[in-house]
């Protein structure tokens, strides 16, 4: 007489398991076992199918598993604006076209917006973000409803601010945010100021003390470029880092969004109070900031994280492109082609994102994480042939090549179908923001 | 009684025409008329449609139509190495990577490496391509069964080189491949020295005037990074531009690749000889070679086109991947993030890359060119909400976007599905190769 197996909920297995675990373990002909939402095991496809009885299997044959990718900065609802003003300096671009739109987005619009970046999240292989912009229960509801994981991170501006008369008008909304989503799987709250240059000192000080106080992530836009570092000298008379430094602001539990302009010594002060950055090579560019020193911060042991920002700075929200992106910018910038390779690409968008969001069990097929997988296919031809699966998925890859899209063990897409977002009612959607956008931006 | 209307072989309707013609029209609701390969009319449906009895009709609901894009420099057997070496500095990934695989190079082994490629052309919307490889008669043969416009460069080194004992012997090669091809619709030559490092002066010279003799354009690495104008100097005395300017081989008919390393006096005089140069982004950014001044030669009048190198370099052949890239970094490389805008990036990929291969009549819908035309779908989710399609094609694509790519008249491929290829067979072809050049690699 056998005993019987100890059942599962879901098997899922594929040719080749990129683990990104500890010890970045790479299995051929795997699987990986889910149970309630979390990862119970992995090993050979054999192994785990003699261990365990599934009440369900995917197969997911040819095709490469690996953890969802971690988007570390973006701003969803922005995705309304992809496109509607390119090629411009940036003051230019907030102050003409941005910002005039912005000031009059309806509640129905920052959904359709967050709507639209959830799809193109879970076509592209992005299983969790964080997310920075304002009422972000819109956000919030609509990556709950597609299945996504997400962080929000209410938007500040000095106080009073046209959201917040007062800071602690603030404090309430991030305090209420954090608690309607207190007993969420999927959502949860970060405490993130907009920049140095918007947001005084003291109120900085107090969003710090808020975010300790609720266990929360601290995140702030820094150092992004040569512009910001000359007003934050002229007004503090001191450069971004050292003045966060100065207000004790730099611990573990911040994360530095950019960090283009930072010099070798403020790289080893983030590298010695285990600061997070970070990189958003595409956004970087576009607005001309410059491009951020990321082999000098991996280097000093920094965690370095990867985000889109908007899709109106980008404009796409497929942390494919940026992997790539990242890589091939990171050798210029660092005069050496072998700096900033596939490998810690790769690590930067699943095990450093998950860090800055502080959730460092996301990132990876281990044992205890959440099951956020997802798979891709080599089948097109810019897939061909395979000699290194990390090269293709940094180097080769469109983001398109994502067949299989999974969050804490449930499916959001696969193979061409979304199984949480009705896609042609988004293009509707989007065509009526459009000219709601079109007819705002003319006033 | 009425007269009968003209026939045509195939009217194809689509939402938008972007035609990049020499207004740069862009047509809503428009049709293009195809008579014997070539365009016989474009204007708005309703006029086409009321001109011209069709034979065949192809309508792209919802689509951009647009003219195939020009890849005006990569050498597509190349593809096999795809990823087979990355983050390594030039000289070492070639010397220790690419030479000892490519030396052992069978013919079986370059078709397959060009077939891959040209899938890959074909499914991210490039319909013609300079090509610069050895024993280029793989490469017609592939791209010709494959339907594509290929212009062939036989690559030479000064002789005697392992391919050509003689110079007599390249010559004779090349007069056979133009002559294999004469009658060709597809494929014709060009003379491609490689690089003024491994070809000597009185080779250049004799080249290019056999260039001349057959009416062909000659082409050449040039001025692709820092190492080659220090070895340039220290072997002649000169920078590269000035050492082609001295030899008078800077004409119309020349095209220079790279041109990473010039200086804006250069520039200036690459303008006055009306020279034509190919930007190649990924590849310069992969190897380290730098960004080249691409607004700088723009605005000194100087023709650019965009080319993707070889997949070994870069990892893609992909042109609408690109054209994001040279947007972005063209940016910081200016410092303006004004500068290389998406439709000068979009001029590049198509009329500006025809003219760098001596057929100025592609890149354009324009009555009288020949019908190298590509669908775009917009109905992926990075693809919303729509305010100017050619933000899109630049800056918010994969290039997985392209849904059907057309040469002369003829279908490659539609919605999925490979016209003149076989992709199944394909995969098993590379992995056969694949395995070929581990065990080459591995003597
Ligand atoms: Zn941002
Ligand atoms: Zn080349």
């Amino acid at each position: 007489m056998t005993t019987p197996l100890p059942d599962c909920d879901l098997l899922v297995r594929a040719d080749t398991i990129i683990t990104q675990d500890e010890k970045r373990r790479i299995i051929s002909n795997g699987a990986v076992v889910i149970k309630n939402d979390i990862i119970a095991d992995i090993g050979t496809y054999a192994d785990m199918e003699s261990a365990y009885a599934p009440i369900e299997r995917l197969d997911m044959v040819g095709k490469i598993l690996m953890p969802g990718l971690v988007n570390a900065h973006t701003h969803l609802p922005m995705t309304l604006l992809r496109g509607v003003a390119d090629d411009l300096p940036l003051m230019r671009w907030l102050e003409k076209h941005i910002w005039p739109v912005e000031h009059q987005l309806t509640e129905e619009m920052l959904r359709i917006g967050a709507r639209i970046g959830c799809a193109e999240l879970i076509r592209t292989g992005c299983t969790s973000f964080l997310n920075g912009y304002f009422k972000e229960f819109t956000t919030g509801d609509e990556a709950n409803q597609a299945g996504l994981r997400a962080v929000l991170g209410e938007g500040f501006f000095s106080f009073p601010s046209p959201m917040f008369p007062t800071a602690e008008d603030c404090w309430k909304t991030i305090r209420e945010l954090h608690s309607k989503y207190s007993s969420s799987q999927l959502i949860s709250t970060a405490v993130t100021p907009h920049a140095v240059f918007t947001v005084k000192p003291g109120d900085l000080e107090a969003s710090y003390h808020l975010a300790k106080d609720l266990g929360l992530q601290w995140q702030i836009h820094l150092a992004e470029s040569p512009e910001e570092t000359a007003i934050c000298l002229d007004k503090y008379g001191k450069r971004p880092v050292q003045l966060l430094a100065d207000l004790d602001l730099l611990s573990p539990c911040t994360t530095l969004h950019h960090c283009v302009d930072v010099t070798s010594e403020e790289i080893a002060l983030l590298s010695e109070r285990q600061v997070n950055v970070v990189h958003n090579p595409s956004s970087n560019l576009k607005l001309n900031s410059g491009i951020s020193p990321v082999q000098e911060m991996l280097d000093a042991g920094v965690v370095v994280g990867l985000g889109t920002d908007g899709a109106s700075s980008n404009n796409q929200l497929n942390m494919f492109r940026e992997m790539g992106l990242a890589a091939l910018i990171g050798k210029v910038r660092q005069n050496d082609a072998s700096a900033v390779n596939a490998q810690s690409v790769l690590d930067m968008a699943t095990r450093g994102s998950a860090n800055c969001l502080g959730m460092s069990e996301l990132g990876q097929i281990a044992i205890g994480s959440p099951a956020d997988l997802i798979a891709f296919d080599l089948s097109s031809p810019n897939m061909m042939p395979v000699y290194n699966p990390i090269s293709h998925l940094v180097y080769a890859s469109t983001g398109h090549e994502v067949c299989m899209t999974m969050v804490g063990g449930k499916i959001l897409y696969l193979y061409g179908n979304y199984w949480t977002m009705d896609i042609k009612a988004l293009h509707y959607d989007a065509l009526r923001a459009k000219e709601w956008v079109v007819s705002v931006a003319k006033k």
